[in-house]
């Protein structure tokens, strides 16, 4: 497995920081991985472009803190605007349709994914939004199981807000599924 | 301010990695300070001895990962025995009555504090331990105001369960007070 870095950014109440420490714990308890999550806060966090770091690799990881990414999420402009030109040349760039209008040409493969529009759609409750975005990133880039996103799920969510969740990542990977290369 | 680099350790479902978030978060958002927060997780962490880093201060910080904490929290045996040998010479050691109960002798001030017991005494609700935690931790530091918690729970809890965190966060600040210096 290639080493993964991954910057998912946007602003507070998005749920970044609750996915990507979602998405580490299962690489880790689940599909036996070895994964560092971080987040670094300066004064732009009060401002709305805060970011969340996930480095996942098969072996040892040293430095948690990511320098340029191969997979970005971007889910504001503001967020966009601040993160786009750290992506990795060659990486792969998602951004959301509702919250991203303006773009940059950038070195990468760029996505823009009607994630919120979805949910908003099918699932009605923005609140998870960012298991939807986990379940399109999941499929796109085969990091973890679905399976073992739900188990920490599982041990996060009260049971009866479980099968919303379980319903917005398999939607997520459902749409994912179009763009996997 | 002195830069307080601080290490919670335990087991998951003990909720540290919230409480290392929702205490940055506070420092950042409402207490105009700078912070960083990270989890690494290595096989250990299938067994019970996870940790979360937070690096708070007032100025910029680089490295997110905590070498030699002066404030460590320690809410299981096991993460007692594998971590108690990193705080800094002088520093501050928390560990919980029901969960620890065998020290070495280290050179910093041991504290041994009656936080899960009180907890299910008290509230009769274990998922705000880490709340509960966080409140005598602050108390004993001076690290961020009460205040400045309550906003980021308000910002992530829904409405019916926040009366009971506040009552943990005010119960964990009056226990720590009796040991503040």
């Amino acid at each position: 497995m290639e080493r993964c870095r991954l910057v998912f950014s946007g602003s507070g109440g998005q749920g970044i920081i609750t996915a990507a420490v979602i998405l580490a714990e299962a690489a880790v308890l689940h599909d036996d991985l070895t994964a560092v999550q971080a987040q670094a806060y300066g004064p732009e966090a009060r401002g709305g472009a805060s970011r969340s770091d996930v480095i996942i690799s098969d072996s040892d990881i040293y430095f948690p803190k990511v320098i340029q990414p191969n997979v970005l999420v971007c889910l504001t402009q503001e967020s966009y605007n601040k993160f786009y030109t750290i992506i990795r040349p060659g990486g792969l760039l998602i951004t959301d349709t509702r919250y991203v209008k303006t773009w940059e040409k950038v070195d990468a493969r760029q996505l823009e994914l009607p994630m919120y529009l979805t949910v908003m759609e099918k699932i009605g409750k923005p609140i998870v939004f960012n298991i939807f975005m986990l379940g399109a990133l999941i499929s796109m880039t085969n990091l973890v199981r679905p399976e073992s996103i739900m188990k920490v799920l599982e041990t996060r969510i009260p049971p009866n807000f479980l099968e919303m969740n379980r319903k917005a990542l398999l939607m997520g990977t459902e749409l994912g599924a179009k763009y996997s290369q």
